[in-house]
């Protein structure tokens, strides 16, 4: 029986994880209908029933023209107008819903989410409300026109589906590392879905989510990503039979001269990352201190500022997947669908400055947009924008070499054939702005491929993403991520960081543990203590009498309240004003206890007799190591086996924000 | 100055990776273009120039016939002997030079490699003479027709270039730690020059190598992949333009149906390779016992039967990459390069025995060449019986499917247009037998899209790999390179496997450590204990007086080597006869000492005040997971600060060993 048992545990868990899988398969589905169809509402309706959006009401009509799909009015300007106030519209509702039912519903989540993964507790963060208003709002938000992306709320929306199904189950409930474990999953289905790039997802959870990486969960970041876009697959939403939006691929090869001129789309990306997280975080701190009040307001604002700037530049005007797509095509087989781009001819200075036009406005409004209270990713915008700079670059390079094939730096071309592809450019500087912002590496070079099936420049794309990790590195702060982290001060210590303290542990520890004796406490004590001094655990030491006490071990708040809780069930026959009284015990339980029939509690069962415990002069960083290698809560501070201290996660933050202050004021007297 | 030499050794290091990616990438280059011609000269040479293969001699000369390529006879049966000659030669040269000159060259090296990655010492395993060989000895292995890839040696050269290389830099001849990162970035270079797949080498190098992952070691990794496979490109020894051997495009989607047919072949994945594992090591545990002296008679008569066996197979005849290449090949638009394969009419019965006689002997094969004494992976060779496999089954349901359209499994075909793509199944069963026999799942599946691009069957891909790992899950004893090092006896925790020991660690700790004490000491008695037992380090205590004894520290021995010898360097005057008399302090050096004029040495500098500890109760689970996160080579044993014990990987192991032999001997008497 024992053994069946175990294989029930074993499916469940898998069972938990295709369960999960599906849903987020399934809404992904549902999100992509249904912002497609907001979006297209924004410029007419549907004659043959109203539910349809304009791809499905065109299905199967010829050419251009779709007699089914109207136009809201005959006039051209109203039509405008119309469009800029649904755009408002859909932002003042998204923005109305979010603050109103679940303000955790704004913005992308990621940040949250990497500190939930790390251990960090938010109530509320990953529950249903959130879930439903995730995904109500961010159709809404997207098909605004905000310049804002799918992305990370996708994996906002995937880790609350996986919270509230694992929820149903107690084995869940009941253990938040288990809980973690699916969040990693979810994290990596979420990309998986907003992308349609399975592998991409596997290596987010693995590159930006998950401080501590195990076989374990990879695998089942693998299992869960593949049933979300299997599922997904089968719905499929775009009707293209295939996963992803766009689908490029270049016949012609790169060559070796035009690395010179990837290394400046890859400086871009990582120039791009560091401006617009600085300037974003900027506004933001502007955001929180005086528009707190007026989210909706700003947001409808938004939106019609964007509807109206954007309606004036041909490659603002398309939503930013569709002109991604325009701007990573190469230019071949009389492909003339987006006018200007492939004609050397009107190859002039006008389209090269509408480039330009577009790169730096959808900056700006990248950084004034993401943030606000919609739900909002910032990937594919910043995406948009690298693309966008990327073609600018590629056509130059093209013009140039149009203009003199028989210049050295040419030689590789063959004569009178085309030698450069633009559309490669866009693609990467998609990808070189994509690592800048978000400071991940592999994981985009993979999303990149998924994306796109371009496996010829993967070269390229290294090199590129290369060049913007660099940049980053050297010049950079993190990723905007990483960054959000620290601008809201979440407990989160991060891995990639190189921690050099120079200080003992000594130094940041708190010296005054609050613990339990082995001297006999009433059940009344204890519940005050545990109120008024809300640890998530407790030493439990020898005797207070000595200083500093000598250690035994260490107990879990939770384990104390389960046992407490326990002993109420069963003693229900004792009366509420005899149960303060009832002794507790952490150590030896003295005969005469034994023997007499008062009823107590032991709670010696669920003490930890062996934390984990480090020397008040070992190097502070051995202690962060500690806490990202075996991610417990709290470290006990031992000499000699006496117990002089005890330091938290937030300890070694509090040490390093206190210290970085002191050196930067200390810099700032120095150079006055 | 100070900031300036950080710029250098920062600089520095990312030279080094430089430079062993180039080496790394230039090695592989001249490979490919050696192993080739040798192939080729198997059945002629080139009459304008010895050195050409056969392609180069043939460059530019129209439709099959090329006067310049001449077969060393005139009568075919003769050609025939001269091919199996010269098979038969190179594998007796290469296995001559591998037992000659450099025995650690022979065999693929993955699993030594994860071993010295985890801190496993291996004298001579990565010299250059290793590296020499092992590059000299894989074109002759690849060329002789021995079913053997070259995936695994590629690894182990890359990884000898760079421990030559980085041995040129001081930095890097002092540090292990330093050297171990060096060695995972190479790991990822080699399996991307391997197959052409740079980011399938940094993936690898993570799931397979590197036991505790770090960001900062993928980046070098992906460094280093970079520069390798950039240089390897501009080389284009393929003269393809492209990285990869093949590349194959599927322009027919796969249907829903399909999924059951593509599941036999992940079955078949995890069967093949725990088959094929399991009967390798008996075929090796055999080599040991009985063919130990006879590696070149092995070798060369391997590569004799091989020839012989494999040229009654049109299969098997073509080496393994071209045979694959024609395998995955989708039939259409008149490709009629590889005869019945692609002809439906002639699809009959015969060329169905024919797949499944090339399957089942080229298993064969592999079982019983793996491990044979000359350079030779097992990656190509499984991914050639995979794609046999696949084919197979793609076939029968091209039959079938042709046979009765209207069947209703096939109903999501389009009538009379070709519906099943047999060549990919022939993919998916590559990746099936490529993951079963590695145990590798996430890389694989990268790697088989940067080898092919063949991007539509992401799904199906990951949907076959994942019942390949379930299978090999559930019934295998993990990849086969964690077979060879137990099978081995090295000392490697895997940190995939669940350890669940239900013993403290006082169990398996050594109790009698051997310890330095404050009370003075002569040198020659230092050399004496270093000499007797040689640890990487021992503990320092207060004194040997008491049991337990209070611990101060611990000290590595190649620290006190150092001292030593820095000692010995500044005081030359020293007649030798007294240098065994100087005094060594490990704690307060007497006044009496100081005072004196007699030199002494003082070890406290090197003392590592804050040693890793557990308690001798803690669960040995705790031990292993510290070995694995924080990667020391030994944590000491201590209770209440007094030294009970110390215990190292080999102990874990041991103890692993012990208890396992005894549950299976008791699991034996019980059913008896």
């Amino acid at each position: 029986r024992h053994k069946l048992y175990e294989v029930y545990t074993a499916a469940q868990s898998w069972l938990v994880l295709a369960l999960i899988g599906m849903a987020i398969g399934a809404i992904a589905a549902v999100l992509n209908i249904s912002t497609e169809w907001l979006a297209d509402l924004k410029t007419g309706y549907c004659s043959t029933g109203f539910y349809l959006n304009e791809d499905f009401c065109c299905w199967g009509t010829e050419g251009d023209h779709c007699p089914a799909w109207q136009s809201w009015t005959g006039f051209g300007l109203l039509n405008y107008f119309v469009y800029v106030g649904f755009a408002a519209g859909f932002a003042a509702l998204a923005a109305f819903l979010v603050k109103t039912y679940a303000p955790y519903a704004a913005g992308s989540g990621i940040s949250e989410i990497k500190c939930i993964v790390a251990g960090f507790v938010m109530q509320g963060f990953l529950g249903p409300w959130t879930l439903l208003l995730k995904s109500i709002g961010l159709p809404l938000a997207i098909a605004s026109g905000l310049s804002v992306g799918k992305e990370g709320p996708s994996v906002h929306y995937a880790v609350c589906a996986g919270h509230v199904i694992a929820s149903l189950f107690g084995r869940y409930r009941n253990s938040k590392s288990k809980m973690r474990e699916i969040y990693s999953a979810c994290t990596a289905a979420g990309v998986a879905v907003a992308f349609g790039s399975p592998i991409g997802g596997v290596l987010f959870s693995l590159e930006e989510i998950t401080s501590n990486f195990q076989m374990k969960t990879m695998w089942r970041s693998y299992f869960c990503a593949l049933v979300a876009t299997g599922v997904l697959a089968a719905f499929n939403p775009f009707r293209t039979g295939q996963l992803v939006m766009f689908q490029v691929k270049y016949d012609r090869d790169w060559h070796f001269f035009e690395i010179f001129f990837f290394s400046i789309i890859g400086v871009f990306g990582g120039m791009y990352g560091i401006f617009v997280s600085k300037w974003n975080l900027r506004v933001q701190s502007f955001r929180k201190r005086y528009l707190g009040k007026y989210a909706v307001k700003e947001a409808t604002l938004l939106a019609s500022l964007t509807a109206l700037i954007c309606y004036s530049n041909e490659f603002l005007r398309l939503d930013m997947t569709a002109a991604m797509e325009n701007l990573f095509h190469e230019c071949e087989n009389g492909w003339e669908k987006y006018h200007d781009l492939c004609q050397p001819d009107r190859q002039g200075l006008t389209m090269l400055l509408s480039l330009l036009a577009a790169c730096v406005i959808r900056t700006f409004l990248v950084i004034i947009s993401y943030g606000c209270k919609v739900p909002a990713g910032i990937f594919v915008p910043s995406m948009a924008v690298g693309a966008t700079f990327g073609r600018l670059i590629g056509n130059i390079v093209q013009y140039w070499q149009q203009a003199r094939p028989d210049s050295i730096i040419f030689s590789q071309c063959v004569v009178d054939q085309p030698c450069i592809t633009p559309g490669a450019y866009a693609f990467l500087g998609a990808a070189a702005a994509l690592s800048g912002i978000t400071n991940i590496f592999v994981t985009v070079v993979v999303i990149m491929f998924e994306l796109t099936g371009a496996l010829t420049y993967i070269l390229p794309t290294m090199i590129v993403v290369g060049i913007t990790k660099a940049i980053s590195d050297r010049f950079g702060k993190g990723g905007i991520a990483d960054q959000m982290i620290w601008f809201n001060g979440f407990p989160f210590i991060d891995n990639k960081e190189e921690h050099a303290f120079n200080a003992p542990v000594s130094k940041a520890m708190q010296k005054n543990a609050v613990y339990f004796t082995y001297d006999s406490i009433t059940l009344k004590e204890v519940e005050t203590l545990l109120e008024s001094n809300p640890f998530q655990g407790y030493p439990v030491v020898e005797s207070s009498k000595e200083d500093p006490p000598m250690l035994v071990g260490y107990i879990a708040k939770e384990e104390i309240v389960r046992l407490i809780a326990k002993f109420k069930a069963l003693n229900r026959d004792i009366h509420s004003s005899e149960l303060g009284q009832v002794q507790c015990y952490f150590g030896e339980i003295p005969e005469s206890a034994r023997q007499s029939s008062q009823a107590f509690i032991d709670m010696r069962p669920s003490i930890n007799t062996c934390p984990l415990t480090v020397a008040p002069l070992a190097p502070l960083e051995n202690v962060t190591s500690i806490f990202l290698q075996m991610g417990p809560k709290v470290v006990l501070v031992v000499k000699e086996g006496r117990l002089v201290g005890l330091i938290s996660r937030k300890d070694v933050l509090k040490y390093q924000f206190i210290t970085e202050r002191q050196h930067n004021h200390h810099t700032r007297l120095q150079t006055q």
